[in-house]
């Protein structure tokens, strides 16, 4: 995504400015529960560890959210920033896989906290069928499509095994999904116009380990 | 760390390609798994969605390791990236927090398959000091930096609440730690000697509703 462009309201954003948002987003809810209400680009930048100009930059793309010398209305830029992201109303999510990932990421809190529900779930084992995860059945793949058409589900997290990550990919997207969220450790191929965030925790450990000193 | 460059025997390397050599290395482990030998700057290019001349220019950054018209020796490839990437011996890794994702985290055998041992569990419950998760006894927080210093630890998987996080950062550098993979959902503050890696589910999705129809 960090190469590519989109247009908003006829604007040119930068992908990379897209994904610096919801950083932004989440140090704002931050402040709100340390109770403050105003916020400024020097303070952002602070704990963010960008720059303020880099901030006010991004931001300014989206159009005017502060006054010069006041700073940011905390609630305000929160609530705009959640309307740029489409955020201002909850989405359904479908899990696919329910093994011990997808088992622990159907009981992680955080996603109904933040507007997502996981409101479908799929799985091939028959012995997980028909049981419930905090009140959603698991249904099997093979329903998959139809489900996910017949609710318009856009967003799915996806933590099946290696092997059949891309067949499964591929019944996503022929099901109208248009945002994965992909345990899986192998890039997956999809058309443009959808999205794939990959999260692979060995990846991760392996671009820094490449610093590392023993 | 995309914006930064490091040195690597004189020769100075992009965070950006550095970033890349992980998911390389994970094609050519898939490749190596479906019995190929050999393979080429074209085939990895299909796998992982760039070009070939980036794939190309990103390891002419290290060396030559394949011949025109021949290709890539998948194994030979793999062994110099796992090197390059100090991924030829295993790293022993502390992880701080140890909740549900934490204990999740600590029963993940991926970890140990791709060189990366959890030797050392630390949290502040009473409940779960003492207790052995896959042969390693949970310790006081309050031993952590010791512990890390005498086990020369240098990698740590951070899965407290974001209350704490900062905190327990600053002891994880304090001990030696330099590589951080960040489950908490909070920017953390660190020297430009430590990197942090983040994990945070609900930023990747909020990434990708920006381009969300509904």
């Amino acid at each position: 995504m960090a190469d590519s462009i989109s247009l908003k309201n006829g604007k040119i954003v930068p992908d990379i400015v897209v994904s610096r948002l919801p950083l932004y987003l989440r140090s704002l809810a931050r402040l709100q529960e340390e109770g403050k209400e105003v916020t400024s680009s020097q303070e952002l930048a602070t704990r963010l560890g960008f720059s303020s100009a880099q901030i006010r930059k991004d931001l300014s793309h989206f159009g005017e959210f502060g006054k010069q010398g006041t700073g940011y209305n905390i609630a305000f830029l929160k609530e705009q920033l959640k309307a740029i992201l489409n955020l201002d109303t909850a989405w359904d999510v479908a899990l696919v896989g329910v093994g011990d990932l997808g088992h622990a990421l159907a009981h992680y809190g955080r996603f109904a906290d933040k507007g997502f529900y996981i409101a479908a779930l799929f799985d091939n084992d028959p012995a997980k069928i028909g049981t419930e995860i905090n009140g959603v059945t698991v249904q099997h793949i093979d329903e998959m499509v139809d489900t996910i058409k017949n609710a318009n589900i856009r967003i799915a997290i996806l933590a099946v095994p290696v092997k059949v990550a891309q067949q499964t990919v591929e019944k996503l997207v022929e099901a109208g999904v248009r945002a994965i969220l992909n345990y899986a450790p192998i890039t997956l191929s999809v058309p443009p116009e959808v999205k794939v965030q990959n999260i692979d925790p060995i990846a991760h450990l392996q671009k820094m380990t490449y610093y590392c000193k023993r």
